[in-house]
C-alpha cells in the first residue's frame, strides 16, 4: 500500500499574501484579492499541475488594521462557483463558518457548487475565531459564543448538513418520460432534525452529486478542533513549524480517528506551506528578503494584535521579552497564541522578534526546486503529511512550485502525472459516502 | 426622450418549466434544473440576443408535491457566479429571501458576484411566501413571520445591505506601491446599524463594484410589495394577465415612486411572459397543446394546492364552482390567491377549469414571431412594461424568441443591436448610486 501512496496538493488563493507589505512588490498584482483573472489563472495553473484542489479562506470581520488582502476580497462560495466554470478537474474548497450561518443555506450552496462542478466541492468548516464577527451578525447571536460552545454548534451543524445532503438517495430521480415518474417518493427523506441548536425539517431541494457529498475539511488544531476533525472531517488543513510537530499532529489525529472506528487513511492531513523557490538557494533567500523588507515594525505590531483581540502592542518596549497577556486571544486564535507564547518563552524572544517573525514567517520550504522537493518528500514519507496546501508568500510562488517542483516529484513517482478520478473525493482517495437511508435498505 | 426608449429583456432560467408535465416532452432536457450546460447555453443564448439579464428564481421549501424543477435545482448565488465566468455582458440576477438570511452574508455574496462579473449583479429581494420555509430555518425564526412583518424586515434588511455596500468609497483603494498606502482610511466607513430587527456594525470586507451597488429587483405585487419596490427597487419583476392590468400596475408603481421623490424612469418594470412561437399560428397552438396534454387533473389539483398552504383539492367536486377557501393562502401567495378568487368569480369557473388554467396558463404571447413582436411592442409602447422577463414554457422557448422575435424588434428600432454599457445598471439605464458618504463630502 505504501507504494501506492501519492502526495496530495491544494493551492490556497488569497490575492497578495505573505505579509502586509507583499502587495508592494514590483511583481505583485496589488488588487489580486478582487481580481477574477488572477484567481482564474491561479486555479488553472494549479490544475495544470494536477493539484487536488484550490482553497479559498475566509473571515467575517475586518477593521482598518486588517491585512490588505482581508480588507477587500471575494466571498468563497461565489468565487469557487465562478472557478467551477473555468476548470474541469480540480477540487474547489472554501471556508464557511458554522457560527454565523444557517445549515439549510450552507448545505444548499455547497451541494449546488458540487453539481455545477460535477463533484468537485469541498467545505472547510470553521467556527470563526474573531470576537468582532458577532458584531456583524447580531440578529441571531448577541455574543460571540465561546470556544467549546462554537465547537458543539459546529458538530450539530455538520450532523444537520450531512443529513440534508442525504435527502435524496442517489437513484431517486428517475425522470421517465413515458410513465411520467419524475422521482421515486420512497427515495426522498425528510431529516426532521431537532437538536440543541438547530431544528431543521428538510428535505433539501437538491440531489446528491457525483461524489455523494461535498468533502469536509477542518482547520482548527485545538483539542476541540482535532476531535471534531477526527469524527467528521475528510481532510485537515493544518500548519506546523517543523516536521516533528507535524508528525505528532498526524499521529494524534489519525489515532483519534482510528479510536472512533474510522480508517485513518480516510482522513487526509494537509499542512499549509508557502514555498519560496529560486534557481539557486541564494536567489530564494533574496526573494524572502525582498518581501520581509516591505514590512515596517509598526505594521508588524498591528498584525500581531490581530491574534490578541486587536490588542495595542505599541505600549510595550520593543526589545524586551514578549509581554504576558493573560487571557487575551484565548477565545479567538487559541492555538496560534499558545504557540507564540511557547516559542517566545522557549527561545527568549523580544516583542520585536516575535512581531517580525509573525509578520513574515520564514518558511523552511525555501531553496532550489530540488531542496524544496526533498523537504516535501521527507514530510510526506515521514508521515508528517499526506500532502500540502501551497500558498504564495512571494509573487509567482504557486507558478514556481508547479513549474519547477512538481516535475521533480512526478519524476520520483510520488506525485500523480494525471488525475485518477473526476471528483475531488476520488482524487483524494476518499471512500464514497453511502446515503444513510440506502444503508438502512441494504441492512434490511 | 420617448424616441430613445428601448425595450429591456431578461431570461428566466429554471430548468424545464411551463407546467409539472413539461419535462416529459420529447424535446425537454429532463434534468435541466441541475444541468450546468443547459444554464450556460441559455445564458449565452440570451447574451447573443443582447438581453439585459438572466434571472434565477428560488424557493426554500419543498415537499413531494412540489413542481419537478423545484425539487432539485441550483441555488441562485452559486449558479449566477458560475454563469459570470462564461458570459461577459449580460446581467446576473437572483432571488434571495430576507426572511431567512443574514444581511452581512447576502451583501457580501452579491457584492462578490458583482466584482467577479465586473458590475453585472442584481438581487431580487423576496420575503419567502411559504409557511414551510420556517421549518428549515427554525434556529433563527420559530414561526414564519406574517406578511406585513416580513416586509418590515425586508425594508430594514435593505437599509443594512445598501449601507454595507457603501462601506468603502469608490476611490478608497489607492494601492500605491511607492508610498505603501493601500487604502485611504477616511474613505472607509462603519455602518453601526442598530434597528428593530438587525444590528450590524460593518464595514463590509469588499469594495464597491464598477456599477456602484448591485441592482435591486423586487417581485411582490401586494400593497406592501409595491411600496417597498417604489421606495427601494431599481426594477420590478411582475406578471399580468392583460395589458390593462399591466398598465394599471405600471402607473401605480411609477406614481408611488414619483410621490416619494424618485424619477419614475429609475424603476424599470418587467412583466414575466412565456412566449410560444411557431412559424404559423397553428404551429404555436400545437406547441401549447403538446405541453398542456402532459398534465393530468390530479397533478393540476396538487399544483393548485401549492398556493393554498398545500391544501387538498381532491375533496371538492371538479365540475362545480371554485370553492370558498377563507383565509387559506393569505399569508403565502396572497396576490395569486386574490387573482384566482377574482377570476373564478367573474368568469364563473369550476375547480377543474381553475386547476387546468393554473397548471398550464395559456399565454397571450403565442403565435408567429410577428404576432408576438406586435404584442411586445404594444405592451411596451402602451406603458404596460419597460421590458419583459422571458420564460420558457415549451422546449426551446427562449431560443425561438431570440432567433425569431428579437430580430424583428431590432428592425423596428425598439430594441438594442448592441449593449450600450458594460454593467447591468448601465444597460438598464439606471443612474449610478453615489456612495452616501461621498455625497456628504460633496454637500459639505
Amino acid at each position: 500500500m505504501t507504494a501506492q501512496r501519492k502526495i496530495k496538493f491544494g493551492a490556497i488563493i488569497h490575492g497578495v499574501g505573505g505579509n502586509m507589505g507583499a502587495w508592494r512588490h514590483p511583481d505583485a498584482i496589488a488588487d489580486a484579492s478582487v481580481n477574477f483573472d488572477f484567481y482564474k489563472q491561479q486555479a488553472q495553473k494549479a490544475e495544470a499541475g494536477k493539484f487536488d484542489l484550490v482553497f479559498i479562506a475566509d473571515g467575517l470581520y475586518i477593521n482598518e488594521k486588517s491585512l490588505p488582502h482581508f480588507l477587500n476580497r471575494f466571498e468563497p462560495i461565489t468565487i469557487l462557483s465562478a472557478l467551477a466554470a473555468v476548470t474541469s478537474r480540480i477540487g474547489l474548497v472554501g471556508t464557511l463558518s458554522t457560527s454565523y450561518s444557517e445549515p439549510f443555506t450552507v448545505a444548499r450552496q455547497f451541494a449546488s457548487l458540487d453539481h455545477i462542478s460535477h463533484g468537485r466541492a469541498g467545505w472547510n468548516v470553521v467556527t470563526s475565531p474573531l470576537e468582532g464577527s458577532a458584531l456583524n451578525f447580531s440578529k441571531t447571536i448577541e455574543q460571540h459564543p465561546n470556544h467549546p460552545t462554537r465547537y458543539r454548534i459546529a458538530s450539530e451543524y455538520l450532523q444537520v448538513t450531512k443529513g440534508l445532503w442525504d435527502s435524496w438517495e442517489d437513484d431517486a430521480f428517475i425522470r421517465d418520460k413515458e410513465s411520467g415518474v419524475f422521482f421515486d417518493p420512497n427515495k426522498l427523506h425528510r431529516l426532521d432534525h431537532q437538536g440543541e441548536f438547530f431544528s431543521v425539517q428538510g428535505p433539501l431541494n437538491i440531489a446528491r452529486s457525483k461524489q455523494g457529498q461535498p468533502v469536509i475539511f477542518q482547520a482548527g488544531s485545538s483539542e476541540d478542533g482535532k476531535n471534531l476533525a477526527a469524527r467528521e472531517a475528510d481532510a485537515i488543513f493544518t500548519g506546523h513549524p517543523a516536521l516533528a510537530d507535524a508528525q505528532r499532529f498526524y499521529q494524534d489525529v489519525k489515532g483519534r480517528a482510528a479510536s472512533l472506528g474510522r480508517n485513518p487513511d480516510d482522513i487526509v492531513i494537509l499542512p499549509g506551506i508557502s514555498p519560496i523557490i529560486g534557481q539557486t538557494a541564494e536567489e530564494a533567500e533574496r526573494k524572502y528578503e525582498e518581501i520581509a523588507n516591505l514590512v515596517t515594525i509598526e505594521k508588524a505590531l498591528d498584525y500581531l494584535g490581530r491574534y490578541y483581540d486587536h490588542h495595542d502592542f505599541t505600549q510595550y518596549p520593543l526589545d524586551e521579552p514578549f509581554p504576558e497577556l493573560g487571557e487575551l486571544g484565548q477565545n479567538s486564535f487559541r492555538s496560534t497564541t499558545d504557540r507564540i507564547k511557547r516559542q517566545a518563552k522557549e527561545q527568549g524572544l523580544t516583542l520585536r522578534q516575535v512581531a517580525i517573525r509573525e509578520a513574515t514567517p520564514k518558511t523552511q520550504f525555501i531553496g532550489t526546486p530540488e531542496q524544496v522537493a526533498d523537504l516535501v518528500q521527507e514530510w510526506f514519507e515521514g508521515r508528517g503529511a499526506d500532502g500540502f496546501i501551497v500558498g504564495s508568500s512571494v509573487p509567482n510562488g504557486l507558478n514556481d512550485f508547479v513549474d519547477y517542483v512538481v516535475p521533480i516529484l512526478q519524476e520520483r513517482g510520488i506525485y500523480r502525472t494525471e488525475y485518477e478520478a473526476d471528483t475531488l473525493r476520488g482524487n483524494l482517495g476518499l471512500p464514497f459516502p453511502v446515503n444513510r437511508y440506502a444503508k438502512e435498505t441494504v441492512a434490511k
